[in-house]
């Protein structure tokens, strides 16, 4: 069998990554809050640790969590990894005129 | 600055390699159907080369392709690795009923 490309290494990494904290609580299928806030903290911590504002991944949490069960399925957390990533994309395509208006 | 955390990787991964392959054209910002079969033939190889039917990469493209036109753009890719994951995800939640019905 031949290694993984790279897209194959990242959806795998992403099942496993929802697993890990999922499975916390011995169910990997559901993230609750405190298994988001762990992920947060853990795997997104140069976005939490310049958060003043607590309320902050409480809103981001109700925000994910569409049908509001309290939990994030897998669906809701590919929405978060997919905002991120669209972020990230836009801002590389708007890259000069972004760095423009900081300065 | 520490090293990206997994989730981080995988988030810049996901765009780099979609401007990787939609950047063939000089436009890094839409996946036209040769691009996409680019993509899917290198980085899906698991996946396409076991189809006889050369349909379905065309079937997938319109699936994907949610705007007809004729392009994927970053958030119809996105939607192209949100569904193998959950495929991924759903198929390790039932997993051992899955290899039993195999038997």
């Amino acid at each position: 069998m031949s290694s993984p490309s790279e897209t194959e290494w990242c959806v795998e990494s992403l099942v496993a990554l929802f697993q890990k904290y999922a499975g916390k609580d011995g169910n990997s299928s559901k993230l609750p809050k405190t298994e988001f806030l762990s992920f947060m903290n853990k795997e997104l911590a140069a976005f939490t640790k310049n958060r003043k504002d607590p309320g902050v991944l409480d809103h981001m949490m109700k925000k994910l969590d569409f049908n509001s069960d309290g939990q994030l399925d897998f669906q809701e957390f590919l929405n978060l990894i997919g905002g991120l990533a669209i972020a990230c994309h836009e801002s590389f395509l708007k890259g000069p005129l972004y760095f423009k208006s900081q300065k």
